[in-house]
């Protein structure tokens, strides 16, 4: 009953015999092997255009990389208050920008609404050279705390970014989650959407160790060689990262390794929903659940295994948030679930909750 | 009629004859010199205990450098959302710190309460290594809207800072209006109350460019004279600065030019309080001044020749911020402001306000 | 016939092997898992003391976070001019450290002799705070020009280094290498020598791709743990890295590797010393050659299907460089490295090189 | 007897008077002022072309802006290896740009050759993306050891780093004396040379604390906006940083204040040129001199009150350096410096000579 994360099952089958029949004799190093360039024709295939891809080992590299080259060391990045960017990299995009601003933007699900993008860009002040500019915008698909922006949403919050001189950065750590969610095509909700950059994730999603950073502009990505290799990023066996992004998009692997996790999250939305003590102020429509429990239920569940974290709920409504004897969780489901892991989760939860039941 | 800002009026008589009396002869240049000496045994004396001077020639360049020596590049500066460091120095304190993350908290007035304080560390992240540590409060005395921080708030503040591992620096670029107002020493309102490094202003108080970051445990500020040297910052004739802190400090003179900025600022706001169509949400403390006016009278004003500026009322209580019709004005007053300018600002401003009275 | 790098032929079958086995079932992640620990213990057992362990995937990586624990921004990093940090590393160092200077020394054979380390200290001005002062030494081991310190050099340099003040970092990417051709123990040619900080690298040696930063003193690795996660170089999936490692070091299959590098490395040497037109200025001592051939035996080979690539001979003396007709070209031999290849690139050469034994 | 540096004698009675004229009355701050608007376009009659003007204090902060707009962070700056931003601004250019490497070219008298210019370009790789590129190269003129490039010499120089992509920096901290040495042009000796970007000083002319970055294409220098802003170097009072400015340029009094100091350097050289156990391996060219001196010359100047200091002589040719018993000593001579002090110096040093021709 592991739920603590998307990132402590291992790669999937298929990636990691991938990865074992890459080692068989000489490639040339640092990506200049065929199984890179394959790589490249996948992912211009997959967003029906061509695109500029440099492959790293880590979200926060992929973001931090992807937004330097928006953004001056001076600018201002705009992001959700809760976004990893924002809260979980340890200050990795102002090392990579040299010292860019990241300014948080407030709203529930860890959304950014289009109003709120509005209004965070009136306050910011217009004078020249004091105020730091708005150099860019960045979106995390599915977000943190399991919501999916839509189509019409990501359109809506780009042109405002673009309005103002902005560029668009999407932290897509679980991009397949969410166009899983979606059902839409990769390049609807991302370039035709406005998107500029894309950190494209594998690892949460069934890699061992690979984010391509997508320019959808080749030539805004120019200087990400150097800027890769000088980050320390630019693997010698790079064979081996491409090996895991071929395997990872081949025959649609990526998405139906998404719709499994989605799919564990729903059954695990849907028990809960079920069960006294527990609510879901967020409807879950990806991986990742945020249910408010009660203490009871959580111990019982620990008691059991079920290896699980409490989450900050400073995002939700005051109304939403946690009470007295209660503990928002954070529950991640993974290509690996199994429905089998649910079930027994489910089914501890709702013994625990028996006696709430009857208060 | 020039109230747009405390730096619009060059220098003081006496700052500006000690810098031409300095003039003579050689000296080491660097910080070397006599008068370099004086002034840190000035300071000495002044906080009432031995502290660490470096003298440079911006406010920006102070924070900056300040901020380097109390938080690692990977560190959080907890500061006001409309403090100077957050908004006005294009992402000088990421440059200087090497990509430190501010972290701006909300308050009427541009002050930070303990409650608010308090509120922020909570809401922060405590996972290691994910989420950037608090290593820094910053607190601007007097604020960017006007107001000052008592000794106890200060105190407060720091012991909140302190209890979390965070330094406490004072963004003093109108500590001389803040000591005056509150008729304090400059120990109370500093290192007695828990603060470690002030950026000790005399630009905006009649200096010409000259500003001291004080340690108050002089080891702590050792590495600045690396700091200063690496960021352009250390004058070769070093002498011109000292000659102005000399004379700044010289016989309380820093004090009575801030009580005559403080006393302009109070016959302005006791004027524009009787005058119907001008409200003062924020009672002036020091020697800034945040009317909310009709804009008629603003349009009066200006043709009028008098020079100031709308501001952002973003900080303020929804209920207490300009409505259609209004905006709101910032006036700084300075150690050069005339009560003839003052009263001829009222009188354009009461005669602007005259048909509004009828209304 | 691949001689171009030791990155280009994959991990050795053990290590594959074990990234496999690390496959199953839930971990935590970010090194707080079971496999972590076990390696923390294997290099402590390896190096004879208690060592602080950060793993990451490039050697660019885990030289640049090593050197940025080490100095300051404003320190002075001495290394030889034909160093990976100095030369391959696009400004890696400078990016990790926040701007500090490498200062490149000569010698020959990429190798720092004491006396060319006195001198350059000598020449650097100490004033302060004008001047930047040394705070680190790096020495690669083996070299970039497969040439081995003696224990006895890197204690003299360490020495040299330590009296003024400058901490000793090694960059091991080829350590294993070294090691197997000292026949010393681990301890030995490290901290016994006065090393502070190691870079031990596996990929080069028959990882895929893994690099420990080793401090022999665990109190100045610290920070380590927030540099490595802002740079992007903490891998969620870190069981995988950890993996690498365990295999690499357990019952000696590194220096196993390296032996069968170094071995043939010497096949390779002993082979073109006897073909006339070729010449060895530098005797190998690990697993790289530096051959000066005449340009028909390179194309003779290339023609032949053998990989490598020209090297600049500007390291070497005036007299030994290579001449009219000559270029001096890298061989570099690996864990993978048959010897088949090695006899096929010495039979194609001693073919080609026929006609110029008559001349 | 001051001959310690041109930085220790303060501003000339002009710019001094110039500083004070400045400060009656309002003005905007932050350079938005009609004085501002004046040196602007004093600088675009003097170089003959539209120039962009950036106003800095010092002498390290203008040539740390001015490298950061060549290079990225990534780039290689070739620069003397005794030159002020190689040796004696504590690592500010690495600062500034983010952490560029810049590589030292040596040379007699601190100039580099043509020749060791393109042996210097020759011997970096050139694989894309390990090796850093060449983005800059700055020239000091005139030089640290007090020679000068003529005009033949800084296009030759440009040409050759022009011819490989990069872009050329004057640091011209002392371009007033070099300019009054050559009787060129200030058109001639820049731009029309192939210089890009100009640190054009005023503090060791007679300046008080004022530089001018100045472009001579002022589209390359539209970032230096927020570059200097967030460097803490827009000083607010900018008035009296372009009132030293105009008084320095108006009536060629900047050119004056060179002659002088260039002929009292002279009337020094042709003294020592005479006393035994005094030589003079650099004929100065501008107002430093290098002599090498017996050391009972040395003590009995200093005896006498002369204020001067030794220097390496590393960069000289091996033959000319000091031998056992000598020193080099650096004098400088500034816009102040009285023919009856350089008389007085040469009295003693003669006095102190006289054993000296017996032997």
């Amino acid at each position: 009953m592991f739920f603590a994360s998307d990132n402590g099952l291992g790669a999937s089958d298929k990636v990691m015999q991938a990865i074992s029949a890459a080692n068989g004799g000489a490639r040339l190093g640092y990506g200049r092997d065929d199984a890179t360039r394959i790589v490249e024709r996948q992912l211009s295939d997959l967003f029906e255009r061509e695109v500029g891809v440099y492959m790293v080992v880590t979200g926060t590299a992929a973001n931090g990389l992807a937004l330097s080259t928006l953004t001056p060391p001076w600018g201002i990045v705009l992001c959700h208050d809760e976004s990893h960017v924002m809260e979980d990299e340890c200050c990795g995009p102002e090392f990579f920008t040299g010292g860019a601003k990241l300014v948080g933007i407030r709203g529930p699900g860890a959304k950014i609404t289009a109003k709120a993008l509005e209004a965070s860009i009136a306050s910011l002040g217009r004078r020249v050279p004091h105020n730091a500019p708005v150099h860019a915008l960045s979106l995390t698909q599915s977000t943190e705390l399991g919501l999916v922006y839509s189509v019409e949403e990501v359109r809506a919050l780009s042109a405002i970014a673009k309005a103002h001189g902005a560029g668009v950065h999407m932290d897509g750590a679980r991009f397949a989650n969410a166009v899983a969610s979606l059902g839409c095509s990769p390049a609807e909700i991302t370039w035709k959407a406005g998107v500029d950059v894309l950190s494209f994730g594998t690892t949460k999603g069934g890699g061992l160790a690979c984010e391509a950073i997508v320019y959808f502009d080749p030539a805004k990505g120019e200087e990400m060689v150097r800027r890769r290799m000088r980050g320390g990023h630019l693997l010698s066996k790079h064979r081996f990262l491409s090996a895991q992004m071929e395997a990872f998009l081949d025959g649609g692997h990526w998405l139906d390794l998404a719709r499994h996790a989605n799919a564990a999250a729903g059954r695990l939305a849907d028990g809960l929903a079920a069960i006294p003590g527990i609510r879901l102020p967020l409807q879950p429509q990806a991986n990742g659940l945020f249910p408010i429990m009660r203490q009871e239920i959580v111990a019982a569940l620990q008691a059991a295994g079920a290896v699980f974290y409490p989450w900050s709920d400073k995002g939700l409504p005051e109304a939403d948030r946690a009470r007295a004897g209660e503990t928002m969780m954070r529950l991640v489901t993974s290509f690996a679930t199994s429905a089998d892991d649910v079930d027994r989760f489910l089914a501890v939860a709702a013994k625990a909750a028996r006696p709430l039941a009857a208060e």
